[in-house]
């Protein structure tokens, strides 16, 4: 009486969505009907947001209500003050930590379980949560360094808050221009484990504290692939190929012989290109040409162009063109982020497509559960 | 080019598992091939769970060696202790606490991410986690009441260790014996949502204090169902039948006419009987027998049968037994354990379920990423 599916629920359509998709085959992806590239080149991260959250591209006059809704929800919560110490000195993985955060913030976020709220109120609730997760992200950041929290100039867009929180300074708006591309990018991407997961933990009526709790569990995990940090990580073990010209395809072929896969290359839905990469690409481009990382930017394009050359050369019937994680690195370090927090800000912006699936699938009101083929030894 | 399937996956097989299963329409389920009342009824909570999460019932020299492991792992994370008095000030949901507390312990516990470990030492990381989790849940509880932790015996079972955890005293030999009950009737039952949450999350590669974290999320979810208080807190509202005749009667009518679900009964999968419910109402019986909790116990069979007899008439054609959740808050009342700690304890026990799940499914090395149907704006 079971229904037999794919294993892994590859290409099973569990539920409907008007949030986003993503088109493998024509290296697309898009929020509402909006191609996502357009809107990190042409708009602005909170235009995003909102085009995410609530529906539509913001009037002049919406986006500065959304602003402000923002900036008031952009504190750190006061019950995580006292904690912010202990908690950095717990070495756990640095997701569990904003995880053990949020858990606490709960109250002080007024998350109640979704099932027990309107529609309105599961929608501003999703705005709230991750509105405030920047503030808890920086704020235990700062606290592992010894320092305290630091607020945002309340006048600043979320992208420069963010920095701001981070490193006690407000950023240049080159900085945080380039942020708030990879943060657009980032918002959202189809039905990957840590959006599923938070589907499934709104499912059952839980508040948008479980849920992102959920969804960070799964966004650690090394299949999920967020790790923006371990592009970086390869190109400083790989050097220079302006001094060492081989360096790059002996690495690659080293990595291949020894059966590993090589970061920052290769999707599982996009077969040509993934158009986040391309425009990380530019956003770094135009970074190192203001100046800035110029010769990680370098460094960076270089070394993409080879590793793909000798991918390609390896295995020409499986393209493996660099994703989303390769220019990440680059654009999140000359933006000023240190590398510890590359994950986590993944997390921030991926946290507005988690909550507002989650408003949509509180909507449906049903659990998401399934059934298993039991293979053990039967019943007597 | 999706595959349809039905929303929520109802009866869809997501993956194979040979953990156990649940045979509603034979008002059964069970553990590797062992009915689970059986199990509950003629073995001792650690057999069951060595069943479980080692894959067959122990011999006694596996019993005993499996004994020392869970009281050597029976202990409160380090990490946690200076903590406890913060985290209990914080007024989030228990179950919120909980997670916030394992992902502090996580790097005390030693956890990985699954896809670094051999499946020995995923094994034996479920084990810890679940051995430990009822040190954390008990010390959380007493942090809340102003006590300090306490350490249970280490001669101790592990139910009434955990009510010696929780109480600072060695309970009674049939306290722990109806705690084991229901601890053993709870371990695992079918791929509920927390459980499918555990698998989705432990398909990334996750570590175990991200997989228990998420399924916690989970089961807070109201529709979820595992709230063994609220069906106490009935009984408290409703009053006893054998005082005011029409009491229950009453009730059910006008929580029927106000379009209420009645508490602890009716299951999504059993059609007649909830075997969990047959067992536990044993217990309290024996328990009464004893002299524990006889006004209750005698209350709460009486107010079942009127209840079952009134949901009988008004629903003739939709058979609605009483579930897990009537009897069990009865029991761990019975057992000496707090209303506030009734959801915490079936996680303690559907934990050892999380991490057998999560074991399996790691083995796979797979992720679980559905797809959905995009039904907004089209991509222009």
């Amino acid at each position: 009486m079971l229904i037999e599916v794919p294993q892994g629920l590859n290409g099973v359509a569990v539920t409907d969505t008007s949030i986003g998709d993503v088109l493998g085959d024509e290296g697309r992806f898009h929020y509402r009907g909006h191609d996502a590239t357009d809107l990190a080149r042409r708009h602005s991260f909170e235009e995003a947001w909102h085009l995410v959250a609530v529906g539509h591209l913001p009037s002049p006059g919406e986006l500065a209500a959304f602003g402000e809704q923002l900036a008031v929800a952009r504190v750190l919560p006061p019950s995580l003050e006292p904690l912010l110490e202990p908690l950095a000195r717990t070495a756990g993985a640095q997701l569990g930590r904003v995880r053990a955060a949020l858990s606490i913030a709960a109250d002080d976020l007024g998350v109640r379980p979704l099932v027990d709220l309107t529609p309105d109120e599961r929608a501003e609730q999703a705005i709230r949560v991750s509105a405030a997760l920047p503030a808890i992200v920086a704020a235990l950041h700062r606290a592992s360094l010894g320092l305290d929290p630091v607020s945002a100039d309340g006048a600043l867009g979320a992208a420069a808050a963010y920095l701001q929180m981070v490193t006690g300074q407000r950023p240049g708006p080159a900085a945080a221009r380039a942020l708030e591309h990879y943060l657009t990018l980032t918002i959202d991407h189809g039905f990957n484990a840590s959006t599923f997961t938070a589907r499934v933990v709104a499912a059952t009526g839980a508040d948008l504290a479980d849920v992102v709790g959920a969804a960070l569990g799964a966004l650690r995990g090394p299949l999920h692939g967020g790790a923006p940090s371990r592009a970086l990580d390869a190109l400083d073990a790989i050097g220079d190929p302006a001094r060492t010209p081989t360096v790059v395809e002996d690495w690659v072929r080293a990595e291949l012989a020894a059966g590993r896969r090589i970061m920052g290359f290769g999707h599982a839905v996009y077969r040509t290109r993934d158009p986040r990469s391309d425009v990380l690409r530019e956003v770094a481009e135009t970074m190192a040409a203001a100046g800035v990382e110029t010769d990680l930017v370098r460094r960076a394009v270089d070394v993409e162009q080879r590793i793909a050359a000798t991918l390609h050369e390896a295995k020409p019937d499986h393209p493996l063109p660099s994703n989303v994680e390769f220019y990440a690195g680059v654009v999140m370090a000359g933006a000023g982020l240190p590398r510890a927090l590359f994950t986590p800000t993944f997390a921030i912006s991926r946290a507005i497509g988690w909550c507002t699936h989650a408003v949509e699938q509180a909507a449906e009101g049903k659990l998401i559960r399934p059934s298993a083929r039991y293979v053990g030894p039967p019943l007597a």
